[in-house]
């Protein structure tokens, strides 16, 4: 909670829900008859609408990227550090989008949401959604808001797959895309570690096969284990030894099975948290939006292929110690695009961090990005005057 | 199983059960009044002992470390591609005793075995054991065998631990030490990976506090999460893409929380089939046997002091992709016996599998190996010559 309004803070910000009535045929072949998108917006949208930029999420984020909801929030938007006033994403160049994606658990609709068609809460009857999904439902809110083509499309990890995503999927409407931190598909390693955070929380017996809520209780203790699983992934093995290294609890072993280490309490306390705020049927879905993400497949396995359409910039980004999409994900992908003569630039960037990376400014990635982004600004204003 | 038997297997084998009635103070500051261990042997003992080799399991392991039980048994035992005639472990040179550690659940002393002070199953009460613990044990068994000193102790991960220990805790007992895939501690994330299972195991509905047996049930699915998590980490990134990619069960997505991918599939497999035949406070008691292992925490802290004592020949091997426990972990503690000017050979040996690469016969390790254990046996014969 800041005493005063950081002069680098987008300040105070207001979530607001638009709904669309026309249904959306999804790749699962089923039809979402209509939905809502909660997004925020940063800055202002300029007179030709060319300075719009849209901030994907990844799998546990929100449309709560930058700001505050009020002077009395702990913290601000999830990726506050990369938005605002003089920042990476700059809101005095940019007008900001940034959403709750389908299927999520903030406010758009998803399994949480009350089917219209027969007045029951989705709950696991919710389509499985893919990136391709979302990058049509996300066409549809720039079309709402005026937006006919993006100044940028930036996420990093999964918000880096749908970046990805819009550049083939909508070449045309896009000038530029950021992805960082991502993967051109999962590996079977990736998979397999959502797979144990699937059937921990399917196994879980206050799961009930997604109906939860109809038996007024959750599936904590999955939801929990999932993101204990997640959370290692999110790290890398170095980060957490120096942040926890051996350092016991109580000074001397205990010789039991309670919390001895530092490290469990924090994975604990982590995954007590994530349980009491996240929805389990929407963790399930995000977990297989990653599995199914693989552009190449519709393009004969060829990744050159995949991302051969359009004329927009690419800037792609890793992290030395990123161990759940390593760098070498990352160069899989920019060696398509070479191979496609794509406009990229790339950079492994290092940092200590693991994948969490993307999320923690340091100067050789946020001046990386902010001069990326400041091009992006000026050949928009140049391409306008 | 083998429709007759191989010429380089040692064969038909049967365990045999020691039982030690001399008490054992544990590092825990309890005592067991009295224990069984369960113990294979192959080769024989020559005429003054000094052939002997021990082998000691690593987590899930047990006794039977080579040979068949019958022949209807359909897999020899778990290190059988490096112990038999003509084998790393070559049993024309070697007498080879494998057992079943304190705390297993395979026929040695552990949960499920019965207290004899109070004649109730000891379940969760079974004392947290030790490597040094372990490593006392097997000192007995080496007593009531008849071994002064081992030709070699040998082990791969947890194993390895073992290994180490002796040559710190008996370091007149030992001539060798093969220390394979292993680490002189665990690190943060290792311990954060063991966290998860244990949560998994005891947070399952049928754990009941380890007392699962009284209410005739077993935490199956708790277990089967442990160890597909475990499972993962046994595993490189690489090996699993090798395996399974991102093939599919039913050549096309389903859209849905079943299973998908071939990866899910096999790790879903291998968790069920883990689950039905390992115990589950014998699981929790091995994760802690693992996280408190950390022989330089009895030395300020040096893992140069810790190893500092004896005469014993060092063979230390890490595996290129094994992240479980890195080739940088063995070599921090090559590092330290060099410091402490001992006598150690070590190599990285360059495999695919991740850290089940030690269990994998690959022409550099079992050359490297067999080289090694080659120049243990002629050392012994010349000594006793």
């Amino acid at each position: 909670m800041p005493e005063i309004m950081p002069p680098d803070s987008v300040g105070l910000v207001q979530p607001q829900v638009l709904h669309f009535e026309e249904p959306l045929e999804l790749d699962c072949g089923r039809t979402l008859p209509s939905y809502d998108l909660v997004i925020e917006t940063y800055g202002s949208l300029n007179a030709d609408a060319s300075n719009a930029v849209l901030i994907c999420h990844a799998l546990s984020g929100h449309h709560h990227a930058a700001g505050y909801h009020s002077m009395d929030e702990r913290k601000p938007g999830w990726w506050d550090s990369c938005i605002g006033p003089g920042k990476p994403i700059d809101t005095n160049d940019f007008f900001v989008v940034s959403l709750n994606n389908l299927g999520g658990c903030h406010g758009s609709t998803g399994p949480c949401s009350v089917n219209p068609e027969d007045g029951r809460v989705y709950g696991p009857d919710f389509p499985v959604v893919t990136v391709r999904d979302w990058v049509h439902s996300q066409a549809r809110l720039a079309d709402r808001l005026g937006i006919r083509q993006w100044a940028s499309v930036v996420g990093g990890s999964l918000g880096g797959m749908q970046a990805l995503q819009w550049s083939i999927s909508y070449p045309d409407r896009l000038r530029s895309a950021v992805i960082i931190a991502s993967t051109p598909r999962l590996s079977a390693q990736n998979i397999a570690f959502n797979e144990v955070a699937r059937r921990a929380i399917s196994s879980d017996p206050d799961f009930h096969g997604g109906r939860y809520a109809e038996h007024n209780t959750l599936p904590r203790n999955g939801l929990r284990l999932a993101r204990m699983v997640g959370h290692i992934t999110y790290l890398s093995d170095a980060s957490m030894g120096e942040k926890f290294g051996r350092e016991l609890r109580d000074h001397v072993y205990q010789f039991g099975m309670g919390t001895e280490f530092q490290v469990e309490s924090y994975l604990n306390y982590q995954g007590e948290r994530f349980s009491e705020h996240f929805d389990a049927n929407t963790y399930l879905l995000m977990t297989r939006v990653l599995d199914y993400f693989d552009p190449a497949r519709d393009f004969d396995n060829s990744l050159s292929k995949a991302v051969s359409g359009g004329n927009c910039r690419f800037l792609v980004i890793s992290f030395s110690t990123d161990w759940r999409f390593a760098p070498a994900r990352s160069e899989e992908l920019v060696d398509a695009m070479i191979d496609a003569r794509r406009d990229v630039s790339y950079a492994e960037v290092d940092a200590p961090w693991g994948h969490d990376a993307f999320l923690i400014p340091t100067p050789r990635y946020t001046n990386l990005f902010t001069r990326f982004m400041k091009r992006v600004a000026w050949e928009g204003q140049h391409a306008a005057s």
